[in-house]
């Protein structure tokens, strides 16, 4: 059995990992960490009624629905990046040059989703590593499947670890659960190691 | 007795409902997936000193402290909309059209405020529906009292499940526990179910 | 042994703490409350690159890495101020005046660091109480070493406590974790008995 003691430290471990920004992986597409978004490229933003600001009845502004909230670690409902359609991209330049090992993508719980599904949820999609001075041609990396039952916060691993470093990282979604109109993104992250 | 595995299980899964806001409801007042306060009638925001922002002595800007803090996750000390007196409106344009269920309110812990008490917390509140046509006759859902001793966020589950359904909501706080200058409001939500 | 209401009691504990800002103590130097940076005196903030959020590649604007972070409990990596070397100061304007007992600091978790080292953390540093009518001349209340291997949230006593009571608290960080070029401080909280 277990002591007192012993559930002590599993819950205070527990919370001490979930403080470490959940899965306790560095995350080199953190904004505040200096990533940014370097192109989505023919993706079409789409601009849910949602994004309306207001006070009182009168309009605020849109929200900022920019791709920019992909790489933002709030991931309350609506704080996603929607594009039109099943297939969108978006060209990550990392914090860092790093030799990636894996990838984490996130979305809402079906739980805080008004009919219990999540249709809008990424399913099928694939990352590829860019040169600067290339952005058009790059090196496949792995290809995935968000799981809409499984948690949250899915991270993958790529199979076979690039031997090559890269800043230049790009999230290709080839397809979604369902909805028929747009596609969110709630947060999308890259892990890997320094360069020496 | 329970095993470590047991252990490890309780563990996930109440950090699971934990990263579901908290209460694993959806909440159909979130200002990020839509909703906005239409109106707050006579109360009066209230100005507290605290809502000076500035820098090196040199003040910023007042911190909104406009009710659509009301509609927003963060509960920090002081992100709170604060009206004079012990009664206050808020009516809120939901993110959709809802048959209503229940409502939470949230205040700080006591343990986060200055003397262990928490007097601007509100008590007795009221809940009514609303048709956008008349919005000035709305149709009452229910009366609860939030409990300054137990837990910061309370959810109270409307006795009679309303047949209609709503996508305008009030918020009538009608007391508060004691502040003889102003009351408090952290974050409101509402729950209910999607309309077919 | 433990019963699973045991085990479920004490996850529960946990929790509560958790969202108590984590330690469960009033931070009298929280901006949201009303605190304030009145002045880094001679620190020299250090410009990273991180700090310039872009969109496509065009330059937004430089994150706000004022010392205003330090007030602020968003603790991602990045949302920190950054000063030059590894001796600065932080004069703060409390949300009230108290009797000081106490101060955290805050730093990312190794594990959310590209090396997994901090360098950059503060090691060694000092409190002043401030008199409003004499910013120059402090009353020492304590210095104390932040362990770079330790919790990521630290708080620190003071041994004796003060007679005095103050609105004005001076962080003083007399050296760092080995960066050779600047010093981050994520968090800085103050905590205390209010005035009769
Ligand atoms: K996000
Ligand atoms: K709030
Ligand atoms: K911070």
């Amino acid at each position: 059995g277990v002591t007192e003691e012993d559930v002590h430290q599993i819950v205070n471990r527990a919370l001490s990992r979930f403080s470490e920004d959940r899965i306790g992986l560095v995350d080199y597409a953190l904004e505040s960490s200096g990533a940014s978004v370097l192109s989505t490229r023919c993706s079409e933003t789409y601009e849910t009624k949602t994004a309306l600001l207001s006070l009182f009845g009168i309009p605020l502004w849109y929200q900022s629905q920019s791709p920019r909230v992909i790489l933002q670690p709030d991931s309350n409902p609506g704080n996603c990046w929607a594009f039109r359609g099943s297939q969108g991209f978006a060209v990550v330049r990392l914090s860092s040059r790093i030799r990636p090992t894996a990838v984490s993508l996130e979305h809402i719980p079906r739980s805080l989703s008004p009919k219990g599904s999540i249709p809008s949820a990424p399913k099928d999609f694939a990352i590829y590593g860019h040169e600067e001075e290339a952005p058009r041609e790059g090196t496949f990396l792995g290809q995935f499947t968000y799981d809409q039952d499984a948690e949250p916060i899915q991270t993958f691993w790529f199979q076979e670890e690039p031997l090559a470093t890269y800043q230049i990282v790009e999230l290709k979604i080839l397809s979604n659960w369902g909805h028929p109109e747009y596609t969110c993104i709630y947060r999308f992250r890259v892990h890997g190691e320094p360069e020496e």
